[in-house]
């Protein structure tokens, strides 16, 4: 095992830092949103200045916006990190976010944080935020950047896979 | 690093045990179910008394209530763990549950288990378990507890967000 | 402890590979995905010869059939990993498969990896790989192994548990 132990601790301690982001986020505790980011943090979810911001208290007031919303839920998985050096890391993590309007309309996005994280005093904070969506329901239409995904060569012929070859589609449901 | 090195191990130990929750309620092994709650356990997923038991034998009784499904899907994330104590522990969680019933409905509802966890001579167990509800699609009707947040200051407004600036709304398929 | 410490950097290690599957996937990266399976990996979605494929180069080659979707997300979760001894291990993880087609309908499956993975030279690799099928939604239609769940007993009456004991379903909404 190697000697630092593959920074499990450093490990948890991130991914408790970006899970915090959600619950705070859903709960609309902007005071600690603010916490999980450097003073000096930049954060953008899209390509549009509005969905730009600067810096904790920046961030935590340009996230007011999610009160158009009356609900949300911040799903976050897939959480990779690697390290820098002791007090760097990047990561990147998937989000499943659904969203509720007042009127009961819902949007759902899901998507990637791609962060850059380093240790403060207080510990692991945040320090750029770029998040990209991998796709989204209809529902949703805020312009955030997308997830580049690599396209098949010329020619490619896709197969025909969807249905089952026996046609037992009556069976699917258990 | 702390001497307890964080204490990673019970941190792994009691993810794997709220998952294996999920994992358990998903195939409908009541035995398994029962197996991740103490003896003594109170469970609450709403304000009404049919949404509450006590006991590991009783929570697992309560929950062939989900037979009413012919399928479901407990998708566990957003854990967060504190500890009170060497063998006391409080947690929380998020779930993404999916339900389809006989005839090919669904409802998916987003909430988060706030759990009291200790450790009994064979590792840690759920001793309390209050479920709250962040949303759901409107196929979902079961009156759970809902997530407490925070609300807009008087006189807020929301920002026009949700529609691109330029308009291209047509480019935002890929 | 365990002198093995729970062998939580093997975990951490065999958490990032599985999740590295979902990223390669989604951004269509098949080279990464073949480097999370062994070279004679057995790899099986469902119970017909054209959803089963042998060794990394074959499942990174049969996985471009996922270019007949426009965009996918796989949002891992629910990971419960077994040693079987130094360099192996068996696990469990969930993963919500959100798929898009060029036409903009979507089918999303929520199901179960159940995966055998060893130890190489290089590090952990997945040996082999069975996908099972919670559910899905209406537009999924391939033919994926299912989860085996346990029915109820002869003579079992569904409670009625989905309206509210009062009927103010109209309070739902917050």
């Amino acid at each position: 095992m190697a000697p630092d132990h593959h920074r499990l601790a450093d490990r948890q301690e991130i991914s408790e830092l970006l899970i915090e982001y959600c619950r705070a986020l859903d709960v609309m505790d902007l005071p600690a949103i603010a916490r999980v980011f450097t003073d000096d943090c930049e954060v953008e979810y899209g390509p549009e200045d509005r969905l730009r911001s600067k810096g904790s208290a920046g961030v935590a007031k340009s996230l007011e916006r999610m009160w158009r919303w009356a609900r949300t839920s911040h799903h976050l998985s897939n959480i990779q990190i690697a390290f820098d050096d002791h007090d760097r890391a990047r990561s990147i993590s998937y989000v499943l976010a659904w969203h509720e309007r007042p009127d009961g309309s819902t949007a759902t996005v899901m998507g990637q944080y791609h962060d850059r994280l380093v240790r403060i005093e207080k510990g692991w904070r945040i320090a750029t935020r770029r998040m990209e969506m991998n796709g989204s329901d209809a529902g949703f239409t805020v312009n955030l950047h997308r997830t580049k995904r690599q396209g098949p060569p010329a020619g490619w012929v896709a197969p025909n896979i969807d249905a089952p070859v026996d046609g037992n589609l009556a069976d699917k449901k258990p």
